[in-house]
């Protein structure tokens, strides 16, 4: 515990190079730490390939170009929505896998859309202009006008690139100390070209996720189309099917997520004693209501899969934050290091003045969010209205009457710059499941009233005559919204068509709006304006007291990690860092999750058991990361990341170098699945380049 | 949240008396407090009658006799058991209520025992004989072999005693600083006399369960019989219809079950960050699947009620527990505590000596518990194999194998003088309905591979080739356990019995057997042993430092509370103490759990709505004490607890005479009830004295 504490201490609060720590922006990678440690530099034109290389998934991964004709190499877990969407309860892709023979049979995604960073440009002056001097709520609306306009401006302008358009988004680094804008060519022509079995991608299912010695083959391909056709891509990634060694270093390029490592105490302490706990027992009482549903047939069993999924996902994300919270250790760490920065501000009177009480500030905010917080989430948030027709009929009215305003004088998440996406996703031709929808619905009106009491005024509005459950089952069965062209109607109707609507999901989403609004603005003024005053001002004192050399915390952009392959040691017993094909057989039950498809158990005999099949390394990554490709100094893929160890989900908070585990799929693995087990030899030759 | 800690402080650290603190033991009421705050002497001979009038329910409740014809009072959740047991397809007490209009109607609960504190012993210098000189895991088996061999002597010699036999139990105070024997009567032939509609007796469900303002009718009437006649029971409380006045003092006496206020600091840290954390996430999941279970039909509704209201109210509990040790003052308030003690005892060296380093040897052993937490929860307590087949299968096991063994050298449950109750539970003819035993056992299958990881030998064993599903539906259906004629043949077949049984869950039973009694061993010597060794010696240190004018921790054995009624400040707002009828109306919605049944709504116009309803007092209760009766200066019956508010949730640790109350059914609405609602005049004359 000591040496990691150590250790961690000194990386963080000196310059976060001395461990292989660190989500890095491709324009501040620390070259001299990796060339001290692993004798390698990067020139610009290696990130530059590597950049254009990496494809975002805009439902929440990243995958990469892995041929010249746009072929996609990201997780299985990455395709799950589009192999459920794409399924029917006669074509079941995700128990089935799915395999195109030639590109004819590549097809469509309804929602996906992938993005790839050309572009970024610092406009941290311009934001900072239009805040200066004012008090925090009116900072905070006045900031987010500005990055509506810039993005405005800038989509206008990129318009008329010659390259072709591109999408502009405002990205927040460093908490506040540093505003971009981020400039993106997006593909939303997304085909399935080859998944493996749900059983073998998936293998191990929850018990095995996050865990490793591991045997998941977590891989699919797409293909990106440009009008109609395979698109070019002529930045992409060069194979080496042998893999890393032990020792090599590997860099991870992707997008990861979210992180919270440089929160102050108090925002920690929030999570520990209210956001994490609540999200536990909610959600773990929503996976046993989906497990027991499951059981009630085939169909729902396929309808839950995919939901179920993310949930126990998310749920074990979670347990791993609550460990990590729970150990006071990692409070002493955060407290000897914000007493330590704010100590170092006070010895410069010039630099205290900028950052004032900030910490306080932020605890004080907190404070508050503590007061507001079941209202907001399960009224603003969504929680108490967990249905994807409510969505939709969210969407719509919101969409009608924040159309009706200025670009910026909307709420954020509908500004010019965000419609289509909201559009695409309101108007494509995806399942709902009315039974699954009732499940979900009911679950969460049940919840909403947990948590605001029987004698909340919402609760009695909704709930006065009805149970959760017939509320759910009245609302799903009468709204027409599982319809397309019904939403499409609406969505286009604006503000009279919302208003005239007797759509009973509609009419719900109109009731609540003025409470979940309220308790918005009550969030956005009094925790998140506070919040963000607070946490510039602290950016700015720890630019001004250990430099530039840090990394911000993950915000879903492109970032680098550099690391090298290497197991760690388990109460005392040493993780070898490879696992190989011969004991998947020996670990296969028959039973999910442990179950080999027959396509497995038929090749047996064909296939070399010494195959490598999943490794660690020592890579600083978190979810959003999955389908990151993992490249050797060349740039080659030596693999592909789809997970962490189980004390990676530390990684949230801190970095721990001896513990804290990347786990990725082999590149031989998939190979040989492509090629000895799936007959897709086209595949395995463009992948190897060799077609 | 200064002024509770610096009250809480000074009622801890010195007498516990300044404030409406503790559940007192009858031999050591705290007199002059009472006296000093209330104006009030309890006498001997009151003290006396009120303990005589006292039941024990051993399924976990109070109850109290309110008729000389052993009428008893308690609460309609104490009920719940024998009401769903006496319930079939065809005829559904706990939804309809029961309602005996002869004592020829009243039915006999199939499993419930009731006891009565007649005497007791204390033993404490004969256990400490026992254990002198000897190292803690030692110490530990003779001081159960000491209990074991003392209740044996007594049982033996109260069977001559001329007012009946009398069982004898062993009771451990202040962790180790006491023993005692109680000495009880015994009633098992308990008869359901009147019980309202779960709809009434639990109004507000899960949702207001812990509330207050509230309006439960959570009382229903049992009879003890004796030699198949009513028992003469000449010790019973009267009954003061118009109840108590805000303010006036309240007396609770009853068997609260459990408290840990006297726990160290490391061993609440293990509740906060491992035991309680555990408990929500997987119970929190189980109560997902009950629920969604309960919707697939009439039945299975029926069925996984009472069980489901059981996981719902622990759930609350267990929050409750984690929001108290989340809070930091908790840990900071104990933390001084603890310094303050140690402090003291360091000043006396012949007590130094005594307590030695009991802290740390506490902390030593928590520490080990940690690691063999999971394995000793899944396999050992039973989590793992949360089936009442499973259950039977343990005790015919474990009970062959421990029962050839001489009394002292048993498994302490299975010492002769627990073997009566393990007995009757065992051949009792309730029901067992096998798809919802597949339901909870699937569901603990699945947890027990989440916890010890799939490559656990007994999970391997187990599941190397089934799913928690087949696995679980193999040996419900195939067992024969359900009938209670093949559980009779095991348990008197014994050991060859059970040994030639081919019943699966016999096997499974015997088959896990070396692994379960491995990790309890394990816990004995290495946890248990120790920490009955340190909390014996910090149970000195109290003694000497703090005097004797203190209460031990609950035991579910007989205590007594002083209180007021009380209401108490929420969020700057006054909450009143009383509640009464009319607002029972208003709040209802016509669905569960806020359903008025049809004879409420059918007897509004007759009912007087300004009778009272619930209320709330200052007395210091906890789970156990359900079913307790609120008596007055005179010892008449005032209301009947049944629960507290969620405040009182954190009463497992310390006592807050701001926030914590106990909630309470107001006698008057008891009587409207039987006389207006349910025409029972003759239970209500009986309650009355009027008869």
């Amino acid at each position: 515990m000591l040496r990691s504490l150590a250790a961690a201490c000194a990386a963080l609060l000196a310059t976060a190079a001395l461990a292989d720590e660190g989500m890095w922006t491709f324009d501040n990678v620390p070259q001299a730490a990796i060339q001290e440690k692993y004798h390698t530099s990067l020139p610009k034109p290696w990130l530059d390939k590597l950049q254009r290389s990496i494809t975002r998934f805009e439902s929440g991964c990243t995958g990469s170009f892995v041929s010249p004709d746009g072929l996609v190499l990201t997780n299985h877990h990455c395709a799950m929505s589009c192999l459920s969407q794409l399924s029917s309860s006669t074509a079941n892709y995700v128990d089935d896998g799915f395999n195109a023979s030639t590109r004819a049979e590549e097809k469509k995604c309804p929602t996906q859309m992938l993005s790839v960073l050309v572009e970024s440009e610092n406009v941290t002056a311009k934001v900072n202009a239009a805040t200066t001097g004012l008090a925090d709520a009116k900072a905070n609306e006045a900031r987010k006008q500005a990055l509506s306009k810039l993005e405005a401006a800038c989509t206008e302008s990129a318009k008329r690139r010659p390259g072709g358009p591109l999408a502009c988004e405002s990205v927040t680094l460093y908490q506040g100390g540093q505003y971009y804008l981020y400039k993106y060519r997006r593909y939303d022509d997304v085909r399935l070209v080859f998944a493996p079995e749900h059983a073998i991608g998936a293998f191990g299912g929850d018990p095995d996720n996050f865990n490793f010695p591991r045997w998941s083959l977590d891989f699919s391909l797409m293909r990106v189309y440009d009008k109609g056709k395979p698109a070019r891509t002529p930045n992409h990634l060069s194979w080496r099917q042998e893999g890393p060694k032990a020792g090599e270093v590997t860099f991870v390029a992707g997008h990861p997520g979210n992180t919270s490592r440089l929160l102050t105490v108090e925002q920690l302490r929030f999570q520990r004693e209210v956001s994490v706990p609540s999200y536990l027992v909610r959600n773990s009482e929503l996976r046993g209501r989906l497990i027991q549903w499951g059981k009630t047939g085939a169909e729902p069993e396929r309808i839950v899969s995919p939901y179920l999924q993310n949930v126990e996902n998310s749920l074990k994300v979670n347990r791993g934050f609550q460990t990590a919270l729970l150990d006071d250790s990692l409070f002493a760490r955060k407290t000897v290091q914000e007493r330590e920065l704010r100590e170092r501000v006070k010895t410069d009177p010039k630099l205290a003045d900028v950052v004032g009480d900030a910490w306080n500030d932020a605890a004080t905010a907190q404070e508050r969010y503590r007061q507001i917080y079941d209202r907001y989430l399960y009224l603003e948030a969504g929680a108490g209205f967990n249905s994807k027709l409510f969505n939709h009929a969210r969407q719509l009215v919101r969409g009608a009457a924040e159309r009706s305003k200025g670009n910026e004088q909307r709420l954020r998440e509908y500004a010019d710059s965000n419609l289509p996406k909201i559009a695409s996703g309101l108007l494509a031709t995806t399942p709902i499941y009315p039974d699954f929808e009732q499940v979900t619905l009911s679950f969460s009106l049940d919840k909403l009233r947990e948590a605001l009491g029987p004698d909340n005024a919402v609760v009695r509005k909704l709930l006065s005559q009805e149970s959760p459950d017939s509320l759910a089952a009245k609302l799903v069965t009468e709204s027409k919204l599982s319809d397309p062209a019904v939403r499409k109607t609406l969505w286009e109707g604006g503000v009279a068509a919302v208003e005239a609507s007797t759509d009973p999901m509609i009419v719900l989403a109109r009731e609540i709006d003025d409470e979940a609004r309220a308790v918005r603005k009550i969030y956005e003024d009094e925790v998140q304006a506070p919040v963000a005053s607070a946490q510039e001002r602290i950016a700015k004192a720890r630019f001004a007291v250990y430099g530039t050399n840090t990394y911000p915390d993950a915000t879903f952009t492109l970032r680098l990690s550099y690391g090298a392959v290497a197991g760690w040691v388990e109460k005392g017993q040493p993780v070898e860092p490879f696992t190989r094909l011969s004991r998947l057989y020996e670990r296969a039950t028959g039973k999910d999750p442990f179950r080999l498809p027959q396509k497995w158990l038929d090749a047996r005999d064909r296939l070399d058991m010494s195959t490598p099949f999943n490794f660690v390394t020592t890579n600083d990554i978190v979810g959003g990361n999955s389908g990151s490709p993992l490249v050797d100094s060349q740039g080659r893929v030596v693999g592909l990341a789809f997970d962490g160890n189980i004390h990676s989900l530390a990684g949230n908070f801190w970095y721990d170098p001896e513990m804290n585990r990347t786990v990725a799929v082999h590149p031989a693995i998939i190979i040989t699945a492509l090629r000895d087990v799936y007959g897709a030899k086209g595949l395995a030759d463009e992948l190897l380049g060799t077609h």
